[in-house]
């Protein structure tokens, strides 16, 4: 109807209008509303010509076959929604530089967007490196070997960032077995990930070996965070490439602190996602040397955060815990009772 | 070496060892350790017959050919990781009811587990209504008739929850026709969502649908939540059915909150996912009716959160949101200045 028509009615003193026909839902309005005439209208409904205003029916009632009372008065625009109040010609609908997320692909589809150019998933193959390193399909280890825990879980942290993760297998502890293997994946690996032996000496083939790729080539080999000291980050050719540690623990724990952002900036993430984050309070001491990030998993219970110490070989610290807290690097550890920023796994 | 070897050795008096071989990683050892007699050994490597102790090479110094100098004592055990010590037999690697994570995907590949039995990921159908409501693709609309938003961003909550979506297809505002459509899902679903018409008659005709599929049958229509309340909740047959309200950021707001636990729930996860939630402090008052859950979505600047209001049809006020809040049943509003936990969209 027309707002105007409805000004000062009342229970006491309703307005009374013709109802000139009704709207079908999906279907043009075969009826228009004008000076004391109103045209039923069901939600979602497209506004008749003429009308301005929609009164709920909750405040009509029906007094003769075609005509009503409405006992509320409607403001012009009231019941209405505008064709250009969800989203303006023009308007940005979805931001470039994160995920879409569930809503902004209903508002893209709510435009007609059906397809939408996207940044590709980066492909990121890993590398496992060791003599002692089998596969884990493996079923009766040999004396001296290990099961490749670290591929099957940097896959999953590849594909929580957005990649996908390609298998480069695992290479011996040869300099040149591994240039050579690296090589092959540079030209259809958007990122590398090599998680590297720990024996003694095998450290320095793999810089040696990743030297050898192409410029501007490493940017550094060690960093100030515990677990985690032996990463080499490098860029060969346009691709950045990742030396983790050997062990799986440390080598899951510098890949989520360094790994997925620099995946996430490579697939064209440039917000970061947001985290689950718990504000708790430490039940017992953390001592750590200044000068150094310390990386240390907790158990949380209710809002107490309980450390999970073990020796950084071991994944069970891991597996043990629902996330982690940062000791930064001028910190020479927490005192228990320390309110604490627990980052939780997922 | 063995431990016992090394005790009072110091940088004064240090300790004298003839080498007996070194161990090569990934291979059984070829020497042993005995009293006064040492192994070189790399990180990782097997542990020679004889030895309960690794002494760091920093420790150490070569004095003659096959001789060395230590100049710490070790304690048994010290720099050796047991057998059993990342996990002992019998142990549990990663437990049932939460998605695996990468580290529980590392310590089963560690186990040799390259394969593990898990829930499939439930079917969910869904289904769109209305005769107003025409495909994403439709490049032009007829007067009367909106694109289905709806189905696209259920998609992408579905697979969040570890569903796999299948499209049921726009059904029009026939009750009969939409029966039928149910029953042929019902068999081959985990789960069916409709997002229903909201045109007058329509919602009865939804719960008149569902209530001839099957026991036990509706258990709710109708929830105490804003946005949301025409919520229809069943299980028809064995299968969860939600009938969602008709405007798309109600169907998103209900589906989030209710769809997506229950979903979970279907999928075997028995451990609620941890949410990234942020904890900010209002910076306009809230109304709400007492007696009614409200969601509030907002848009988060540092600590502060900014509630954005809008017409509940209207899809920008979830894509130009952070995250939301929720205002408790027992709760008349909150006030400016109130902390508030906000769970932030990912």
């Amino acid at each position: 109807m027309r707002a105007a028509d409805t000004y000062g009615v009342s229970d006491g003193l309703p307005g009374y209008f013709d109802v000139a026909g009704a709207v079908r839902m999906g279907a043009a309005p075969t009826a228009a509303a004008g000076p004391g005439t109103a045209v039923s209208i069901p939600t979602g409904g497209m506004l008749p010509p003429g009308a301005d205003a929609v009164v709920m029916v909750e405040y009509t009632q029906a007094v003769l076959d075609g005509t009503i009372e409405v006992i509320r008065p409607v403001a012009p625009g009231e019941g209405v929604v505008r064709a250009d109040e969800d989203a303006a010609a023009g308007a940005e609908l979805a931001p470039a530089g994160r995920p879409l997320r569930a809503q902004d692909l209903g508002m893209l589809a709510a435009a007609g967007l059906a397809t939408v150019t996207v940044h590709a998933r980066p492909l990121v193959t890993v590398f496992s490196t060791g003599d002692e390193v089998v596969p884990p399909e493996t079923a009766e280890l040999q004396p001296g070997q290990v099961r490749d825990a670290t591929a099957a879980a940097l896959a999953a942290l590849i594909s929580e960032a957005g990649g996908v993760p390609a298998a480069g297998g695992i290479i011996p502890d040869d300099a040149a077995v591994l240039e050579t293997a690296l090589r092959g994946a540079l030209g259809g690996s958007d990122m590398i990930v090599i998680s590297a032996g720990s024996s003694v000496g095998v450290r320095d083939e793999t810089a040696a070996a990743v030297s050898h790729l192409g410029p501007p080539g490493i940017w550094c080999h060690g960093l100030a965070i515990k677990p985690g000291k032996p990463t080499l980050l490098a860029e060969c050719a346009g691709v950045p490439v990742i030396g983790l540690p050997g062990n799986p623990r440390s080598a899951l724990v510098v890949f989520r602190l360094i790994g997925m952002p620099v995946l996430r900036r490579v697939g064209g993430c440039t917000q970061a996602p947001a985290e689950p984050v718990l504000r708790a309070r430490l039940d017992r001491d953390i001592a750590s040397a200044s000068g150094r990030l310390d990386v240390v998993q907790v158990r949380v219970s209710g809002q107490t955060a309980s450390p999970v110490f073990g020796l950084s070989a071991l994944l069970s610290v891991l597996t043990t815990a629902d996330g982690y807290l940062i000791v930064p690097e001028d910190a020479t550890g927490l005192d228990a009772g320390t309110e604490v920023d627990v980052t939780l796994y997922r």
